[in-house]
């Protein structure tokens, strides 16, 4: 399979990871990278990455079969503004922001006739940021979410599918409102508690945690102003799932301070074997619970 | 070194990990090791572990210069009761609990003139539980929190230190108050995270979760009854941990549905920043952020 001609634009950890990806499996006719700083250029040209590396987006696009947004949420607007005139009607634009609601009003009405869009999100990353984070096996075991909506051309769905599964993803298909309720879920919620959690235990955890807490909040390593972008863009179904959390967590407070040993122990015990089973079934379920 | 005649009480994940830290490194003259079932005491037969087994604990402990109780929080007191008759009054009795207040009220009446007692927690473990998850090096690294009170012999804290330090322990003392409230903070509301984490985002995770997600919630597969027990006898302090990260977690909220983008943007990015911050320094100064 071959994609002919792929942009990435904005060669951090995912769209870096992206390249590597596409030049290793010989997916891609020209490879075409775009970053607005030169040093982030230089990087990839030390690596070795076989593309073709300008400053200047539309130059990117120009030929592209495929155009990947790799940019941060709140910088995609403004560089699809920059690129629309100089894609080609039949390219395929996705993104890789960990929003989609946002992203798709943004972005659907400035590409509209201009090219074949559909929002993705690969659920694949790291705490570490940048092109230097970047590895050509990411993806691979990963699922990818694309998010058409009601005016998604069925070939656009198609070739984004083909496209993130030829680099090892596995794809799932929700509307851009599911996906942005079901990851507030399990990558923006547990972003938070890590943070709070850290916040609230350094003093104690600096000198006596463990590998336990080492784990619970690696996340919490992550870069700041992306977090704060993707929580912002995605803030009603983060709070509505913070608020589910909340209620839960004060029921177990009030059998912790509650006179009723008995009752404590079975309503405990309930909670955590559920959790335990639950778990137990992700890690058969799910590829990357088995990957370390 | 040498710690004379070792007996090990209960040969799970941490006995089992004490025994093989002793065996490789020699530093027990004898090693004995006692476990109620006779399927345990097979196993640790076949592993080869070169150690007296036993089906009776006051046998294990007859002429023991150090006991190590590594049995339930629950059955401590109970099996303290069988063996005191048989310590010899020179003998150090520790345990490795996850929980020191209740544990050091129970005990240390018990074995009051009968032997040298003083209570540990090793910061080591895993979700995993049993002799067949022990390793020699399970204590590399890791932090020993030892909590002597004011009836605690000198001698007592001075051997505990060197019993841990010797198989790759770094040994801090606490009361066991204070060992309970910080252990609340960074093990016990950690563990009660995760577990409320995955119970809630079960049916999107199962499909869709990344690596954040899996370590996040790691420590939820560990064993229910066992966590059932470390929360109940430590519920005081687990309850106020709770508390805490609710109102933190219930100030996020409100900013999250605030009307105010600019001044979300700034609370959430100076939380994210600090947290972030913290995590690194853990990274910095604690040795097992390190190791994976």
């Amino acid at each position: 399979m071959n994609f002919g001609t792929v942009a990435i634009l904005g060669p951090g950890l995912i769209g870096g990871s992206l390249a590597l990806a596409l030049a290793e499996r010989g997916l891609a006719e020209r490879l075409m990278i775009y970053a607005r700083s030169p040093r982030a250029l230089d990087a990839i040209r030390t690596a070795g990455v076989d593309a073709e590396l300008t400053g200047n987006p539309s130059e990117a696009v120009r030929d592209a079969d495929v155009v990947v947004l790799c940019v941060p949420i709140e910088a995609m607007a403004g560089l699809v503004h920059e690129i629309r005139d100089a894609l080609k009607p039949t390219a395929l634009v996705t993104d890789v922001g960990s929003v989609k609601g946002s992203v798709d009003r943004d972005l659907a009405p400035l590409l509209d006739d201009r090219a074949l869009w559909i929002g993705s999100h690969p659920m694949a990353g790291s705490e570490q940021a940048g092109f230097a984070a970047a590895r050509a096996d990411l993806f691979e075991g990963a699922s990818v979410i694309i998010t058409p909506t009601q005016h998604t051309q069925s070939e656009a769905k198609r070739r984004a599918e083909q496209f993130w599964q030829s680099i090892g993803g596995t794809v799932v298909t929700l509307t851009p409102e599911k996906h942005d309720l079901h990851v507030a879920q399990i990558s923006h919620l547990p972003h938070l508690l890590a943070a709070a959690l850290v916040n609230q235990a350094f003093d104690e955890a600096r000198e006596l945690a463990g590998g336990g807490f080492r784990d619970t909040t690696r996340v919490a390593s992550g870069s700041p102003e992306l977090w704060t972008e993707i929580l912002l863009a995605n803030s009603k179904a983060v709070a509505l799932q913070l608020d589910r959390i909340m209620s839960n967590l004060s029921a177990v407070e009030s059998v912790l301070k509650g006179e009723d040993k008995a009752a404590a122990k079975s309503i405990l015990f309930e909670m955590l074997k559920r959790a335990q089973h639950s778990r137990s079934k992700m890690t058969e379920s799910n590829p990357l619970f088995k990957k370390r």
